[in-house]
């Protein structure tokens, strides 16, 4: 890391939508050090009341879906929209982190040299939920940079996906079309958490089955209970290759949030967002506190074992693990 | 309460199959007093070798799908096929425990008289995460005691299938044909949940509707992902006043189990499930340690209130509450 500044350049940078310092701040939150850590947070804590002011957008999708592609088309029109976009990764799986392997640019050519676009490949390294928790961080100081159309990318297989889901305003599903193998990679219930869904690659030999599946997903989604803001999730086709339907994606997305802030959801959710978020970290610290005691964690691993084998009750197991 | 008996006499009589100590043993998992609490414990442990061998089934539905009708006649026919059935409710608002103001005759008349079943109202108090796991703790009683069929009846409304989904092998959703209203009262996420489905009121003007309601289930949820087990879950017609299709509900869980114990996943869920309730309670104990203080509550709820008026970020909220 390049020699630290002090906390009011770090705020200052961001606030004058400096992309280096803002970059260099989010590097800071990303450290596990703990000095690093304390400056983080007065950092965020000098910005907080620039923060916001944006639409949060997770897209969400096996490998292979395309969401490079997307996002490099997406982005563009959001650019054409003047909107100033920030497109972060949260899974070290996610394709921003392989397209920094391979060097962005060639994942998103024309939105990564774009001047209103700042893009950010997720960090290599930390557990999925701590990286979840920067990636909140991150946004924040995007938003504060003056950034106000935040995209978060993330990968359908893994465990982030409730994470991106308590960050994200507006949650979006991009499918293959064929409902067939291309679905063995998504968890279950990432289906109920979307806001909409797009089937991607809708060009040449795949239009007729895009259009089928299309239809066949609005069909099931009505199935699904309604949405707490009554919203009832849309289902798009696209292809970002032949720059098709992805405007309408842009129309959903306002749509939505038309919607739910004329119903006050939209605010509503944001704190929900924040009330899940201080509650995880309380949980995080309070869980640290017993198993950071060896012997805690040695008495916990011996009840497991004897659980899992049906040699003792579950509350017996439990009862040793807090006697001494 | 009935005078206490001995702790051995608890557990010759519930393995002795004698109904009424069964009855006044998961009374006393119900009470809250540490007293009883503590007898209880010790029951379970011994208890423990003459448990899991029964097939535990959840049954869940908005109230007014028909959940008792469907108990009645299906607890019957597994009575035919010389099962011993057990049914217990979760929660408070079940219409096991309306029936039990009522008298549960009412509500199942020929299976409440049924010597090979047992019906069990849900304890009418106690926080509903409580109140799941000591119904964890009544169906091994009831295993004990010779049961080989349980079923734990829930409302498809509230809180509790996430934690009934980790007591059951099987997780029966039962729904009115007509994908609109009657969908109101389900929430999201139970779908994906369900291992089966079934349309109850296949029966007069509502046959048509109800057969078109199965063939979109079926629809929908061959769109979902795949189960781990690679379940496809089934979508099921049924008529309880008819005994119409009961039959074939019946048949379905059978086929479920012999699937899942081929690939050996029945016995793999079910420990999953003991660690689930184990980590759980873990957790729970946790927290009560440190939220008894009436310091730290208070130091909570003051950051709570802080950060929900975005007055200061989370990480400083944990912080206070973790400084005295």
């Amino acid at each position: 890391m390049k020699n630290l500044l002090s906390i009011n350049k770090y705020v200052e940078g961001v606030l004058k939508k400096d992309i280096s310092v803002l970059a260099r701040a989010i590097t800071l939150i990303e450290s596990s050090k703990e000095e690093h850590q304390e400056i983080s947070k007065q950092i965020i804590e000098k910005i907080l009341p620039y923060t916001g002011k944006s639409v949060r957008l997770g897209i969400t999708g096996v490998p292979g879906v395309g969401k490079s592609t997307f996002i490099e088309v997406f982005g563009q029109i959001l650019v054409q929209k003047n909107h100033k976009v920030a497109v972060l990764a949260v899974d070290p799986s996610s394709t921003l982190s392989k397209g920094s392997i391979l060097g962005d640019k060639t994942r998103m050519e024309k939105l990564s040299i774009d001047d209103h676009v700042f893009i950010r490949p997720s960090p290599s390294s930390g557990s999925l939920g701590g990286v979840a928790r920067k990636t909140r961080e991150s946004i924040l100081l995007c938003e504060a940079a003056g950034f106000d159309y935040i995209i978060i990318e993330t990968v359908g297989v893994g465990q982030s996906e409730t994470e991106v889901h308590q960050l994200t305003d507006f949650f979006l599903l991009l499918m293959l079309a064929g409902a067939g193998d291309e679905l063995q990679g998504i968890k279950r219930g990432i289906m109920e958490m979307a806001d909409g869904v797009t089937i991607t690659k809708c060009d040449g030999n795949n239009l007729d089955k895009a259009k089928i599946a299309r239809a066949e997903y609005a069909n099931a989604i009505h199935l699904f209970p309604p949405t707490e803001s009554g919203w009832i999730p849309e289902v798009k086709t696209c292809s970002s290759t032949e720059n098709n339907g992805i405007e309408e994606v842009y129309d959903m997305i306002e749509k939505y949030i038309r919607h739910t802030q004329s119903k006050n959801f939209f605010q509503k959710k944001r704190q929900e967002q924040t009330t899940f978020w201080f509650e995880s970290l309380i949980q995080e610290k309070i869980k640290e506190h017993f198993f950071s005691d060896k012997n805690f964690l040695q008495r916990y691993n011996n009840a497991k074992e004897h659980i899992t084998k049906n040699e003792i009750s579950i509350l017996n197991a439990v009862n040793s693990v807090f006697t001494k």
